[in-house]
């Protein structure tokens, strides 16, 4: 199908309402059936745009990528200052993580554990490598203005790495009911503290 | 029950029998069945002993934590290097995320995300606070020796969630095939250089 300004706008209507039914019920148990009634068109209207659940899923976790990183690209061109948007960036996480169960996080978890289908698993791990690039970048940006300094060029993507691992690790946490405001506050402090 | 030695020796042959079935299948899709056939006992000879699943798979996540526990404080009464008993327990970790998909840890985050039983919830918070205790009292243990010099007394709880936090998401890495023994290795020595 041509990519239509309609086109582009009937398939983030898709996309909303089908994360939606993704966030309520996770991946596996989510049919067709259920987006095509939580968007209210036909089943025709639907399979003109996806032709099945993985795709529109597959969908839903690359635009989310793509919040991420006009945030750290647009908070460098605008020249600010690296560690305030690192503490945005995790300002926008600790409030993802206190209401991880309104996001589509656990459908994710629930596909990337407990399914081996190869398509999304890259986009997973696509997503997961250009974080840790744009955190290098931005860490590099960061030392180079001197606003960074107990870390060296050399460690910026170690560090972007465990910064991305430890939400991880704050995402089963928060999943598994076991996370405060206060612990999400600590450990992101933490981060900062290791830098500055 | 009476608890007799042949009721103790006939529960860790149902455990080490049955743990081997929930990494094969999960949680979820494991039935008592399973398990009789896996024992080669009889359903009477594994009722007499567990009732559910359930029961059993939380027998095995309570008996893991023991393993842990001894390492610790074994290390520290026999006057073991704090840095060295860390090291230590690292090692094992590393050991254990590079060989996940042969341990339980699949199933027990299927259980823990995906399913909502109170009894088994709190055993594995409570294995996450004893877990993040026993590591405090290590951090502890090293400042008071002079081996770890970068924390005060009042980080060791902070920095023990940090470890178990990242190990988690290590966890989470290893399980979606993201992860090689150089990212371990290279992340848990942050860690150890964040001390000393």
């Amino acid at each position: 199908m041509a990519i239509t300004k309609k086109g582009i706008e009937k398939k983030e209507y898709i996309v909303e309402k089908a994360a939606a039914v993704f966030v309520q019920k996770g991946f596996t148990a989510v049919t067709m059936e259920d987006i095509v009634e939580a968007c209210g068109i036909s089943r025709g209207g639907l399979y003109a745009y996806y032709s099945s659940t993985k795709e529109i899923f597959e969908d839903i976790v690359f635009r989310e990528k793509n919040v991420d990183y006009s945030f750290f690209t647009e908070g460098m061109e605008n020249e600010k200052n690296s560690i305030q948007i690192l503490t945005g960036f995790f300002e926008q996480q600790k409030n993802e993580l206190l209401r991880l169960d309104t996001t589509i996080r656990r459908a994710v978890y629930e596909f990337f554990l407990f399914h081996k289908e190869a398509a999304l698993e890259d986009a997973v791990k696509q997503n997961y490598r250009e974080t840790v690039s744009i955190i290098s970048r931005t860490l590099a940006y960061g030392i180079a203005r001197n606003e960074i300094y107990k870390i060296t060029f050399e460690d910026t993507e170690k560090v972007a790495n465990h910064m991305i691992i430890l939400l991880e690790g704050l995402s089963i946490l928060a999943l598994s009911k076991q996370i405060s405001r206060d612990l999400i506050d600590e450990q992101l402090e933490i981060m900062i503290k290791n830098l500055i």
